[in-house]
């Protein structure tokens, strides 16, 4: 069909998707995360070096970090704020930052408290005393913003190029509410030209469109994802705030399409009911419920 | 980005999504079908005559299709499994018949208590006896099947020829347990061969698939899709039975894309916000909550 032959998954499970839950227990988070390696993740987001007053659930950064039950080959990743939160991450043996940045000056100035100008500073600073860890950097509202009218994929990879020329080791574009759809995924290829280097998308589904966002990305040669075990994230209180792409059923798709991603569906399902238990209520990936396509019904 | 220009949704959730929920009023649903066809839906399944005791949220199908407030322009259609339930149903105004039929003979019989060469059979009588009423015959299991391993797009592909030949206006493919994916529609499209014809996809949600399953169709050329308001349909509690697309998100991808539907997606939200009241719980579709993409947050 033309797709490229393997991808390459991140799951923000621990992270993008714990983040608006109430705290769970650092074993339990551990734990989450020995699960998705175990289930074949080879890029996983481990924790947030944020305030533990504004993000509770992300409490414990540094521990997490340090009980980590570490498989070999693994990256483990870190989301930092800002260089206060890159010099906490330094500290322990993290494999790589991600740092955030809006294409949307509202969104940004509401999410971080800084102008876009200001965090594209803040964002050098933080490549400059990280280095050598390389650092992604999240492009958030890429694809469109429930604020302004005049961002999208055009402005989003212009900003994407002043982050690398800032020092990023690479970028990935974030659809933040779920405003994306192919065609909007297609103006991000157009705008990226022919050589589109390590570009990474971030999807979240909170118009049901994220695995066809991602498909129609394949199609066009992209082969990075963040994805989120269990389609956790978001919250059902914020408008448009739908939850990541679940990485069960990016994988389940996948691996009937032929493209290889490393990862065993059927241990990232259990990871997802793993979450489920320790959230207590289901998560919204429906091959978490019912697997893939190529289970057996149980009572057949 | 070479699409169709235009598509054909037909909106089941009057009937395959209200079928697993507690029984509604004969007014509720009325209405229902009316809030739809306000929204500019022109195909709208609006009952099935089945029996009571069987479907009992079906209850009551001739007084359904006696008390609609019709749209000039719309064809209202009905289910009917059998010459008796059509039948019945020939003695109301109904405009035409779904009958179904499954690629699957586990399947088919539990459905029905029907071989399939019994199925085939019973559709051909069907058929001659509502001429000239127009009979679309739905195959299910399309795309696998939770019960064998043997049936497939090719095979459902003959058994709608088989089904053209003994007298059905139309087929369309129904993937009644999620179990489509992009490869599984182009085998489709690969059976179906250089002339499609009046191809229509029934597509269920079970495992996220049912957009990126629309949006693969889409790029193949086929242009008519059933799908229910809300994402209504299945059961949580049967494995793999999931809801329908739903119709508000198929609808906000083409308005995005650029491809015609007819149908306004905030009318058809407000349809999708009358179900999630008449059935007193949250629908799954996404867009049914945070609108389609072109909404400014409340908040903003």
């Amino acid at each position: 069909m033309g797709l490229p032959p393997e991808v390459t998954i991140r799951d923000v499970g621990p992270r993008d998707g714990l983040q608006p839950e109430p705290p769970l227990a650092i074993d339990d988070r551990v734990s989450l995360v020995r699960a998705l390696t175990d289930a074949g993740l080879r890029h996983v987001e481990v924790a947030a070096f944020v305030s533990p007053q504004a993000v509770p659930a992300m409490a414990g950064a540094a521990e997490v970090v340090a009980s980590l039950d570490r498989c070999p080959g693994v990256t483990y990743v870190a989301l930092v704020p800002n260089q206060r939160g890159a010099e906490m991450a330094l500290e322990t043996d993290i494999d790589e930052l991600t740092v955030t940045i809006s294409v949307s000056e509202t969104y940004n100035q509401r999410n971080v408290r800084m102008t876009v100008e200001e965090s594209v500073a803040e964002i050098a600073a933080v490549c400059a005393l990280s280095s050598p860890t390389p650092v992604d950097a999240v492009v958030s509202c890429s694809f469109g913003s429930p604020y302004e009218a005049d961002v999208g994929p055009a402005k989003a990879v212009a900003l994407g190029g002043r982050l690398l020329d800032g020092g990023a080791t690479r970028i990935t574009y974030a659809d933040t509410t779920g405003m994306a759809t192919p065609r909007r995924i297609a103006e991000l290829g157009h705008a990226l030209g022919d050589a589109p280097g390590d570009v990474g998308l971030h999807l979240h589904d909170s118009r049901g469109t994220a695995l066809v966002n991602a498909y129609a990305a394949l199609e066009l040669g992209l082969t990075r994802f963040d994805t989120a075990v269990g389609g956790l994230g978001g919250s059902p209180f914020a408008h448009g705030a739908g939850g990541n792409l679940a990485t069960e059923e990016l994988v389940a798709l996948l691996d009937d399409l032929g493209v290889t991603t490393g990862v065993d569906v059927d241990r990232l399902v259990t990871a997802a009911l793993m979450v489920e238990d320790l959230i207590g209520r289901p998560v919204p990936s429906g091959v978490a419920h019912v697997g893939p396509r190529t289970r057996v019904a149980p009572n057949a």
